[in-house]
């Protein structure tokens, strides 16, 4: 147990633990594992309990394509992303805030959290504008200036009351050079420690944890030195960010520890926009607990299946149209536990609304799935075995490029 | 109830009772009301009795769109319709053959009835050859090449095996002259003949029962002269078709009972392609038992709602963004029960799917309310009253135009 593990363990970087209390409302505790390997944690919020390591689906705007949240929650998924980018610009704040804040809008009454739109600035935005203040930008959708500043973004998570709440930070891509990186690491730190006197200004219905974000690129001494300085920031949790911008796979995987070695073991760590078996079995081995990604919302749509028994499916292929079985043998979704691949290909071929709702259904359970095994394993104390176990799984979806949001 | 009103009335055109045994597993009894006037039925089928008047939602590609056979099911769906033509374009019948047939290729436990197909042969395709034994067309897919005949729609239907099945018809647009029609008529009277002769020649996994389909335009004589003769042959059930077909809308229902006067009192009469507020109330009166129409499901899709308290709601419009309101105060919707107008504008301002899926949930659950309120009238013997409180109502709809397949 990670308990006695980390007892009286004070060293930052080792078994560092945060000198800051967590907001009201909130808890973290690893109840099995290891402080910076794989960890079974139990994330405490307003809207209920995340067992991690957890992936949270995609709802941009808010809501995951195709889903409804039911469909969402029976397919295993604790928690769900939106974003604060997208939703302030359509359809405002203010509006989700007049009806009753982001889990009354959605319909969802479990655990939310918001991303800040960090990464849509950078990646979407147009004739972006960056100061050290914050960063000016015409909007993707009409064009509108828009000025996000680190406390106007937290004004606007406010207003959609998530459970966690992401402060801006400024993502760069993964080719940028050492300078650059410096560079948008120095305006995150700043933005960070502005983020968090800003929190005490807000108000919200109920309480809302923030999440501090550590950045600097694929170079191995700024994260590590971005991580040392946000541990000194009372966060409720971190993110490993601007992971998965560009640069190579392989460098993404081995820039994680960077990140999280230097963070505190008592406090939830999000591996922002990484998803899949590889990267999640290299990540949950370095302390990560919570996942987002688009990988399996965006790849149902385009009718690329995801199986843990075996390689993807491509259910447009015509060697489907005939088949009775399940997309996957022994899995326990809705899509196949009552749908043939033969209906479900047809369904694709016509275009049918129905394909990409059962599509979706079927890799997020396979996504949480992994998860769920992964869970149990370390509680059982069998990582070893779980991870031998999937490697052949990892070498399969190897070609599957981590997707961005 | 209906049983003392129609005791030994052989009178055809009054209380007429078909001479033929309905197919094995099938059984029609009328519970309450009236032989050729409101009436409650029970119409057994070997995947589940359903209560009538009924509405049929649209699945012509085998799914209702945007909605998975649960979610239909909880709105109160008791039977679905779907199209042999369509089906036997794509994927074709012998697929859904070898998937178990259309129950099981849809995941639907539940009735399912078929198209013929014959209104599409007349509104879709192109470069058409009529003859007397059958019609050849260009697919309105690939322009291939097509033959039907009422031999060979019988062995599609056998092939995807629904409840009932609508034998081949030659269904004449609305304008047609009184000769075309009569030719129609005609053709539609030989290939019932021959149906009814057939289908002795097919196999099913399952019984099915086959309805026969009254023609004959705009024409009363001939409507009625088509009824007389129909009920002659061995059907399980009648459908009143052509009609809705570019029509006037009042001709329309002034047509009802010529098509139904005629026929057997303990058989169920379908209204093909009809629905609507005014379209159930006066066909009903005229003992009509089933409806069909994509009306609820397409405005759906085009973001036009159905009330049964109120005129229709078209929730793009902007003075829904803030409204925390469902979409029908009172609705046991899905759609209505858990979220609000502003969030369901919102879905479907950004084209979200989830937006047709409540969409869809709700203007279904309003047309089965209709008929779950028509047939609760029916057994307490207060038409009168439920004709009086629904007359505002079809005023408020009356300018939605009466759709086709």
């Amino acid at each position: 147990m990670i308990g006695s593990d980390i007892e009286g363990v004070g060293t930052p970087g080792v078994g560092f633990h945060s000198p800051f209390p967590m907001q009201d409302g909130f808890a973290f505790s690893v109840v099995a594992g290891e402080p910076h390997g794989p960890r079974l944690g139990q994330l405490t919020t307003p809207h209920g309990v995340i067992e991690t390591p957890a992936f949270m689906p995609v709802g941009t705007q808010g809501t995951v394509k195709g889903l409804t949240p039911h469909q969402l929650g029976d397919v295993g998924s604790q928690i769900v992303l939106a974003n604060a980018y997208h939703l302030a610009v359509r359809p405002g704040e203010e509006t989700v805030d007049a009806l009753g804040g982001l889990h009354s809008f959605m319909g969802w009454d479990r655990p939310i959290l918001t991303d800040s739109g960090g990464f849509q600035v950078f990646s979407l935005a147009e004739l972006r504008d960056l100061d050290d203040d914050g960063v000016s930008f015409r909007s993707h959708v009409d064009g509108a200036l828009v000025r996000l500043t680190p406390e106007r973004v937290l004004e606007i998570e406010a207003a959609l009351n998530p459970d966690i709440a992401m402060v801006l930070d400024h993502c760069a891509p993964g080719s940028v050079s050492e300078a650059e990186a410096r560079d948008a690491l120095e305006r995150t730190m700043a933005w960070a420690e502005r983020s968090t006197r800003h929190r005490d200004q807000i108000s919200t219905r109920t309480p809302m944890a923030v999440f501090g974000i550590v950045q600097g690129g694929v170079h191995e001494s700024l994260r590590r030195e971005a991580a040392e300085r946000l541990r000194e920031l009372p966060f409720d949790g971190y993110a490993v960010g601007g992971v998965s911008v560009g640069e190579e796979r392989q460098t993404m995987l081995r820039s994680i520890p960077w990140g999280t070695d230097g963070l505190p073991v008592d406090r939830p760590r999000y591996l922002m926009g990484v998803g899949g078996f590889e990267e999640f079995r290299v990540a949950v081995e370095h302390g990560i607990d919570m996942f987002d990604c688009v990988i399996p919302t965006r790849n149902a749509r385009g009718a690329y299946l995801f199986r843990l028994n075996d390689g993807p499916l491509r259910i447009r292929n015509s060697a489907h149209k005939l088949d009775p079985g399940p997309i996957e043998e022994g899995c326990d979704c809705l899509a196949c536990l009552e749908f043939s691949r033969g209906f479900i290909h047809h369904l694709y071929l016509r275009k049918e609304m129905l394909g990409c709702t059962l599509g979706t259904i079927h890799n997020l359970r396979v996504f949480h799935r992994y998860l769920e095994k992964a869970r149990a394993a370390i509680l059982a104390g069998t990582w070893a075995e779980f991870r031998s176990g999937t490697a052949s799984l990892e070498e399969q979806y190897r070609p599957v490029a981590a997707g961005s949001n």
